[in-house]
């Protein structure tokens, strides 16, 4: 049996495609971020900008997250030592999951070592549960959510993104008695789009649906207490469940979902990826601790990343820069083909010190290949202009459209 | 739609079969553990011993793991802000990833945010790579393979527990030209036995089978760098893939496999559970690169290890509690019935201060309900001496059996 061409044949296919990864190697610099130094094919580090990190509002770096971890290392360890029910259960994860239920107005959370294993685990747990349940999927969900969906063993129905006419179309062709789970997100990463979740709740409400909201690209940055769009629309009371990273805005690493005592209690009780695993280190916890008390109280950093945000649409625009239509944070420019997205950011981290990776299928589709920018409370207006600057040689050089100037 | 009566009815079931879990809130205490600190069910912290974590060595409290974690978070910042292949692969996930290949002499190396997840995903994607895969699966598995090998889509064959006999009639059964791979564990955790490796491989061989070992139990505590018991063995280079924990021995958290280089790239290219996650943080992977690292030149922590496991077997024998045959650092105590085990663990807490979890039905099965110990270099000989005094009272208060001294 020839298995080394079996593999060999399957990373060729890559090449192939055009879809082959190669990881930039980066060392961000604690208390300079966005700037970093870059290992990647170069002798000894070079300094960089690092433009598309999910660090969005520049907590991995700020004061009290870094003294909360440095108090929990020094004062409890390096790791939990086992899982949740076997020693891992440390006072803070107990006292984060409070504090993560009091963020989004629920009875009762959960962590989880990623944000990619609460949904898996969150979703086939739930869908294992309510026998004969149906999934309806909103069709741009992350990985994770078709993970868990496929795992429950649930039948899926997939809408189209934010499609609300689809969404009913499909939940009417299901039996009234039958149990049923609506699955989507508020921010989408790509296009920085948000779901209409209202009105989501409205036919979950008359269809007698669950249901079950991914708000890892919005909790920390949306909300007065950065309880995520649900909290901005005043709508969290409606959803069922509500998944969360604290591997994004909060700057640590992990995930939760939060929902009331009995849903908590069940996914608890039943999800292997949450029970035979060790538990999130007690340092990373105490951080996380920090940091969504922190920005449950100030909003300083979330305004200046919108306003960040909005400044650099704006720089684009008047550049010609062809800026898609984000009402977030995310700020995305259309390239349209894998290859010269590849070549833009190739150009920028070689000559300009910009690192921005480039997005292509199947992360997007094909034809929408682009750049994805994430500016922050700690991208100054220089190095906008820049980025600016060495954006519009680069579409020169490639020969790239650029918009008339808005 | 009554969902709320499905889900209590769920958790209504775990509490009618015993097996509804409490977690114990307990705080450790860096450079005191195995003392701890328990907030459970009491008025402010009560002090507890720790015998049942699985930081085996106590690298969680190591100075050059502390330090190293320190160094990391004050250099590089809490989280690493990204996937791999977006803004989260820092230069330290590649120093670590080369010296765990080093480790295990293999090409090249993957990490993970834990050894569930590096479970998952590399059993799923191996199996869907290699088309019509069967994969040989002892039954006592970990829940994490299991996962793994459910989500690959192929044909499972479960051999009865390190028999290589019926490992070799399955095998017969299968056509020569059907890829094959034969999936276990060197020490399975909750009896403290070990696979016959080298005589696996050879089947392996035989029936040209890819051999997938999970030492996550061993690694860091066998063979003269730590490198498991492949390396004790000597049959590292026989095994097609190792996976291996950061969360055990090695203090930290996070999971990892090692292999070819070709294998490697095909997980790193085609696992959503490694593609679509924030990456390790920093923090942690610095930790783990120190603790890695100590472990390779100093054997201290493992000849600790085993001389204070065999001296509990012994003071258990001597005593006439019924210990299990581990020929491991695992140190199981019979019980044999789920709610004594439950009770002598509740009165250890109360009465003792001693932390050790009951381990019941489904982690083991029905009537070898046991108590699970872990010493290691850090618990005394005083310790274990009140811990023997401790269980010989509550043997005879619950009347239990116990063997005549040995």
């Amino acid at each position: 049996m020839d298995y080394n061409s079996i593999f060999k044949a399957a990373i060729e296919r890559l090449h192939d495609e055009g879809r082959y990864r190669v990881f930039i190697d980066i060392l961000r610099t604690k208390g300079a971020y966005p700037n970093a130094r870059c290992f990647h094919g170069h002798n000894g580090p070079k300094p960089i900008t690092v433009w598309c990190s999910n660090d969005y509002l520049g907590m991995g770096q700020h004061d009290k997250v870094v003294e909360a971890m440095e108090e929990a290392l020094h004062s409890v360890g390096a790791g939990s030592g086992g899982t949740r029910n076997i020693g891992g259960n440390t006072h803070l994860h107990v006292e984060l999951e409070e504090e993560l239920a009091d963020l989004h107005g629920k009875e009762a959370a959960l962590l989880f070592t990623s944000g990619y294993v609460s949904n898996e685990a969150a979703l086939s747990t739930l869908g294992k549960l309510l026998p004969g349940c149906v999934i309806f999927s909103d069709e741009l969900n992350h990985a994770s959510m078709i993970a868990g969906i496929r795992n429950s063993g649930c039948e899926k129905r997939v809408f189209r993104h934010n499609d609300l006419e689809h969404l009913e179309q499909l939940l009417m062709e299901v039996p009234a008695e039958t149990p049923k789970l609506i699955a989507f997100e508020s921010v989408y990463s790509m296009d920085g789009d948000i779901a209409p979740i209202a009105e989501i709740c409205d036919l979950a409400d008359r269809y007698g649906a669950l249901t079950y909201l991914d708000e890892v690209h919005a909790v920390g940055m949306y909300g007065a207490r950065g309880g995520g769009i649900s909290e901005r629309d005043g709508v969290a009371d409606r959803i069922t469940l509500i998944e969360g990273t604290l591997g994004k805005a909060f700057g640590v690493m992990g995930g939760y979902v939060a929902a009331d005592k009995t849903i908590i209690d069940c996914i608890r009780s039943y999800a292997p990826g949450f029970i035979f695993t060790t538990s999130l280190s007690p340092v990373l916890v105490g951080g996380a601790l920090a940091s969504v008390r922190h920005l449950k109280q100030s909003s300083e950093e979330r305004e200046a990343q919108q306003a960040g945000a909005a400044l650099l649409k704006d720089k684009f625009r008047t550049a010609g820069l062809p800026v898609m239509p984000s009402v977030t944070h995310i700020v995305p420019l259309l390239v349209g083909c894998p290859v010269k997205a590849k070549r833009i950011s190739d150009i920028l981290l070689a000559e300009y010190g910009v690192y921005v990776q480039p997005i292509n299928f199947p992360t997007v589709p094909r034809g929408t290949e682009r750049l994805r920018f994430t500016p922050g409370p700690c991208h100054s207006e220089q190095m906008m202009d820049q980025l600016v600057k060495a954006l519009v040689e680069i579409w020169g050089r490639l020969d790239l459209e650029r918009e008339a100037a808005a």
